[in-house]
């Protein structure tokens, strides 16, 4: 048995819980919280909610630690710190700050003797091991990344940050044409426009000037300006009632050439009802790839595109052999 | 430089010739042939045709020899005499003996001190790395793998055997409507006949009594029997001129459940070309891995399964993790 311990129990937190309970070599030892562990009920009733001040005493009795934190403030800090006690799992996902991540987390998990996974999910994650894959099988080619149709977090705090706006919620959604331009193989150069279109709905506040709101969206640097983007103003039981769902997915494509101009496409899509349930499961799956890299004598800080498939399995490689090759 | 041997030339063996030159990193020394190697014409200046007899003579040079022969006769007993002296790549596909040459291959790879990866290429290969990938994230869901449309050379071949045949091609093709219910999350349980049609273009001799043929065709046990098969009589010039391309592709899409009911859908592509440069472009990956594996101490039978995709790239971790994580 693979013996977990969850660090954070938001919609990441939860979602792991919810995995664990579908591998049946793991099972769930405790659940960290900053809050008053009184006040936290959770799923597996044979696992204890605990503060994070009490960590140290788990050391023996976790054997990987996910944890469930925001890329933001969190993990930045709690990923190296846990890596000094236990084999740790993480879904860091700010592309630009993951080789300074890499790095802390390597020192700190050399200096444990322990393994740590870090961006596990699927972008980071499923994705980038398509990007890899895809990229040395054709070297001459190019590939595309399109995300949705799905909720940004990212988007949807910027709106909610405008004077005026009570809540809100984007839409990432892929251009169709776009998609069928890069799976006929004509390789062709996107813009940020021509590849992705943004759809926000908003709840402002009772007399806000919505024009105003509309434009401040619209024209954000980075966020919105080289989108075509639509607003739509709602209210907020219209925003709870049809816009609380956590879908999301996306496609990475690859199209090349081998030989004398022979194409080829590759393609790899996810359609999610629950983003953060599925992030959650990728974690689980890398948790018994971390128990038994350490458990062979590795140490250190690695990332997706180091592990063996193989070792995310629950089966030995000779039912691996047998069943799926 | 990675210094690769090829032996055999076939479709496949001019195909590795082919992604030789698209890695910058690779090098092809010396391509071996049973025939005379006079009578052999390949398309690198700088690289030699060498008997199979003279193959003890490079076991210095060359530091991984890719196998492009076949699998019901070739690859059984060439993969493990290779394996002694090189580490070897192959592209073994017949699903049910793949224990078996596993064995075979790895006692000879641990004798030599070699690496040796079985049974790469798309199918097994990289379907079979999806197939393991999106069954540890979604445990709870089942498989569907489709093939086509492309041409089956088992297929060809079993109605080339047929009495007044004098050539053929079949064509395996995904039902459409099956990949739609599947992408729908239904969880369909499909038969043999729900998932693909088969089409059948053949030159009969002149006179050949063409009823037979067509009735012999469609009640053939295991190859078409159990299929919906269309059969369609040409002459030998369109069979040449419309049926000559060795395209293909094929689907692995998994459907599966997370927490309470939430679906998730995981589907990878492959449209294809060439077939053989396609498989090519996936052995020549491998042999990277395989000579990097090698140099670190590994030995022994390895799949697709087994290998960290870090190792396939020309690219640092550094490079990758900034690059495509």
């Amino acid at each position: 048995m693979v013996r977990v311990g969850i660090f954070g129990y938001g919609n990441l937190g939860r979602g792991v819980e919810k995995a664990i309970k579908q591998n049946p070599d793991m099972t769930l030892v405790a659940v960290f919280t900053r809050r008053n562990p009184q006040d936290l009920k959770i799923e597996t009733a044979d696992a204890t909610v605990c503060n994070v001040k009490d960590i140290a005493e788990y050391k023996d009795k976790i054997d990987v630690m996910i944890l469930c934190g925001g890329s933001a403030t969190d993990l930045p800090t709690q990923t190296p710190d846990m890596a000094k006690y236990f084999n740790v799992i993480d879904s860091f996902d700010t592309h630009a700050r993951i080789p300074e991540h890499f790095k802390n987390v390597d020192a700190a998990a050399k200096e444990g003797g322990k393994v740590a996974i870090i961006s596990v999910g699927w972008d980071p994650g499923m994705f980038s091991l398509n990007r890899l894959y895809s990229a040395v099988i054709l070297p001459e080619g190019k590939d595309y990344t399109f995300w949705g149709k799905g909720v940004s977090q990212g988007h949807s705090d910027a709106i909610r940050r405008i004077d005026g706006v009570l809540d809100a919620k984007q839409y990432t959604i892929p251009v169709p044409e776009a998609l069928e331009r890069v799976r006929s193989g004509e390789n062709p150069d996107l813009t940020t426009r021509e590849k992705h279109t943004r759809e926000c709905f908003v709840v402002a506040e009772d007399g806000a000037d919505l024009s105003r709101i509309e434009n401040e969206i619209k024209t954000m640097p980075n966020y919105f300006a080289d989108y075509d983007t639509t607003v739509h103003f709602i209210s907020k039981e219209e925003l709870v009632r049809d816009h609380s769902k956590m879908g999301h997915g996306g496609f990475v494509i690859r199209s090349g050439k081998t030989g004398d101009g022979n194409s080829h496409i590759i393609e790899y899509s996810l359609k999610l009802d629950s983003n953060p349930e599925f992030t959650s499961s990728v974690l689980v799956a890398y948790a018994r790839a971390a128990f038994r890299l350490n458990n062979e004598g590795v140490k250190g800080c690695k990332s997706v595109l180091d592990i063996a498939p193989s070792y995310l399995s629950i089966k030995s490689g000779e039912e691996l052999r047998k069943e799926l090759l």
